[in-house]
């Protein structure tokens, strides 16, 4: 079940693919329950949360128990399957809404939660219409959106894959998610070396804590930096790619990403480095500009501790908007599943035949 | 005694200093031990560590017990003071060679630190011809230093005052050492606000440690970002004015600053925020370019760690350049003691009159 679920069989053997993203390491059906990694407690710590109800759910996406826009979308479909009714019963359709707009609150800024909850509440209806399952079928839906986000991720990093060259030294920041395990699944399958460096991404560290089990679990050397530093090494000749994921992109080729992003490709443009950013589902048809992201502000306290010690004095509050948003001008490269497109040019991907027909998000 | 050694006396009371810019928060002699303020521990614990030879500053400093590069100085000189016979031996003076040495290689980068060790033999050397004490002549000379290094940082700290408007929302990168305090000192003082934005400043933490206490204690609005966030904030039109120290500054113009600093400089230029370094005491007449800065590299298991949590996984390593190099074209003005220069005319300080005639470092 696992296997075929994953959607990459007999590509890559579930033990040989990194935790975060195998289907333990995103959300899991487990009848009664949504089981979900802990990506806080990560590399150290192999710990799961168990959700049975979609407000746990909505709890854990909230905390950052899971993150990146893809993984949360299906812990959040299960956690929907979580309020479904074990039949048709009509009446469910309110609650279920319900849920969904409170699910779908939790991380307003990237699109794949809301796109899962829309097609949730969708199979709910014509379950109902036909008196089928409403849970069932919403699972079923989940698991193969989930089964089509990584044959879609696997085409993205296959082409990413094409353009680095052999030997080449990545800076990565935060965890840029399936498309970018499955770029550096492929390079290791292609017998290429690569040498990756991880920005810290604080304040959750999902660069030093994802990125780098993800990228040292397969094999390449990697290191990390704290956030300041790759602007350095990119202007001192040590960086020859800046590799991040994407929350959103827009039919301009704008780029929302985590906070961060947006100097790196500063430094990245100021220095030749080409900036390459993983979408594996393309632009955001209903985002034509920056002007329609509107970035959210977390909880100021998550910046001013760390591990819960305390960092500054009492009385200095935090701030922390959590993306970033770089201009079209400063991105070389966007890397889909239906390939790769100059930012000026990603609306070409809305007329390019799918890689994968039964995506949900 | 305090009030004199600190050079600010009828200006500023001792009290209403923040503790990291009294002379305790710097290092005190104590006869026969160097007191120096833990600053590994603000803004939540006050510690001192007692040094009682050359060898436990040098430790002290390389461990970031103290840091800043004035600060440094001080804390090396009565370091060097340890050393000295309490007499005018002239056998002496080799062993104190030897140890003066050890200091510089402590931190390497900035010069402060090499220029007080060489007052420091000159005087050792001056002691032995005129047959007096020469320990109490080091310890004379580091006091007379530590005054002239808070007077010339509020000049300079006047300097930058005059420069930014009333109402003014600031970002801060690590700790910009008196020269900030004394600005921030002097912004009270005319009764002008300011909000002071701090980046966090890793693996330190000296900006949310530091410069946040020391905002946050004279009385201005301070809140705490990652290092990730600044070029986001000044994309937003959130920050009017950045503002780092630096540990050098070259003839040509060039900064060379905290790791964190190029970054920043580049989302100021590219946003139209004007950058200020404050530098007190001017360029540096050696260092003609940033060919002639060698930018140190710590030990990349500070960066794999917070407080002694693990963060990346094991065998994973972390990779830790501590400073920045900031081309000219990126910096807006030099702050000095004797004025406000463009990066273009900073050799012009050299041939301006002194603001401060007995200065050491």
């Amino acid at each position: 079940m696992a296997i075929a679920q994953l959607g990459l069989e007999g590509v890559f053997e579930e033990q040989a693919i990194p935790l975060p993203m195998r289907r333990a390491g995103m959300a899991e059906w487990h009848g009664d329950h949504v089981r979900i990694l802990d990506r806080r407690v990560l590399p150290l710590t192999e710990r799961y949360v168990d959700c049975y109800a979609a407000a746990d759910v909505a709890v854990a996406i909230k905390d950052m128990v899971i993150q990146g826009a893809y993984s949360i979308s299906i812990a959040a479909g299960y956690g929907l399957a979580l309020s479904a009714p074990d039949n048709s019963d009509a009446g469910s359709l309110s609650s279920l809404q319900a849920d969904a707009e409170h699910l779908i609150a939790t991380r307003p800024t990237g699109l794949a939660l809301k796109r899962m909850m829309l097609a949730c509440l969708n199979t709910a209806s014509e379950a109902i219409d036909l008196g089928k399952n409403i849970r069932e079928e919403l699972v079923a839906l989940v698991n193969q959106g989930a089964s089509a986000l990584a044959r879609q991720g696997y085409e993205t990093g296959k082409y990413a894959c094409d353009q680095i060259a052999d030997g080449a030294s990545i800076l990565t920041h935060c965890f840029p998610d399936r498309s970018f395990v499955y770029l550096l699944l492929e390079t290791a399958r292609r017998k290429k070396s690569l040498s990756v460096i991880c920005s810290e991404t604080r304040p959750y560290l999902q660069g030093a804590r994802l990125s780098a089990l993800c990228s040292h679990f397969i094999g390449f050397p990697t290191r990390v930096i704290t956030d300041g530093m790759g602007g350095f090494l990119m202007r001192d000749g040590q960086i020859d790619v800046f590799i991040t994921a994407a929350d959103r992109v827009c039919m301009d080729g704008t780029v929302c990403n985590k906070i961060g992003t947006y100097q790196y490709a500063l430094a990245a443009h100021a220095n030749n480095v080409p900036y390459y950013t993983l979408r594996q589902s393309g632009p955001d048809r209903e985002s034509k500009s920056e002007a329609d992201i509107k970035v959210e502000y977390r909880d100021g306290e998550e910046i001013v501790q760390f591990s819960g010690v305390r960092t500054a004095p009492l009385g200095v509050e935090g701030l922390y908007p959590a993306f970033d948003i770089v201009p079209p001008d400063l991105v070389s490269r966007i890397v889909t599943d239906r390939g790769v497109y100059s930012p000026s040019r990603i609306r070409e991907y809305v007329h390019t035949p799918p890689s994968v027909r039964d995506t949900v998000v």
